[in-house]
């Protein structure tokens, strides 16, 4: 019964259900693999923040992307 | 001053502002019975998830609604 | 499926396994009741965390317990 | 590398890209002042709420904004 | 720059460092492969929760590994 | 009433209360200046993560603490 979030940027190009779907099963099987957890109750939340909202090293995302980086 | 955070799928019927209000009272209440910590700093963050961002056993609850689960 | 997370500070008095099933049958209980989702994959997590760590109005709870508040 | 997470609501005046990234250069420059951690690394997420999905005492911030509070 | 936080129960038998670190690389690489993000600035933070403050269908954990499950 | 959670890793050295304290200080003064929010009711949470179970780039920080990054 493992419980993993990820967060990561909404990026001008939107992640697709399947990409969610694949990141859902890919995290699911990885704990079931390494630690033998789950998976029938394994709860994987998806957060997708806006870039605005998302700061590394002091700058938000949105300063780096007009940016170039 | 607990802090309490809940997260929910966003199904078809949108959750209410009533049950949202229900559901933060039963929380607060809950931890002033049980722990005799709060209620006036108790804090409770609601998040509600698309059903593509929330996974449980390897699959989306959307994958999952769609096959009338 | 709803997913949640309680944060409390561990006080000279310790939690109980009794007061943290009633945390977890409350919390289940008031969700089904509410919104009628879970109950049997309604995950609780709860976090016990150190005065040190937890701070309310800008000081420690430590601090504040110091002053007997 | 510290990670930090800032939950606030969603008021009538939107939060700016502006005091997003002061926050943001703010918790950065915090950490690595008292900590001497990051700054490069340090992420930053910051989460605006809906009023009547965070409560405080009991009551969504939407109760009590309706009241004068 | 994604952020991944894991919460899974501390069982009798301990989880390895090296079981972590194949769960930080597993997270990371997932990312990588599905959506092209980190894997530089990707954190992943594991937190260990005992069992009787991890719960599940309205008990323990602790509860019911006493009952076998 | 905003919430902030900081996580940061377990070094050598402790975090001592005073910088604890300085740092939900710091925040707490923050918030009210940038965004005229709290500080009574401002909560601040300090989670310290060993560093097994802190990654980033795929590593565990105790693996690139042992290669003296």
């Amino acid at each position: 019964m493992p419980y993993v979030n990820i967060k990561v940027t909404k990026e001008q190009e939107p992640i697709t259900p399947e990409q969610k779907q694949r990141l859902i099963q890919g995290v699911t099987d990885l704990l079931k693999e390494v630690l033998g957890r789950g998976p029938k109750t394994t709860v994987v939340v998806i957060d997708e923040i806006d870039m605005d909202n998302y700061g590394i090293g002091g700058e938000t995302v949105a300063v780096r992307r007009q940016r170039g980086e």
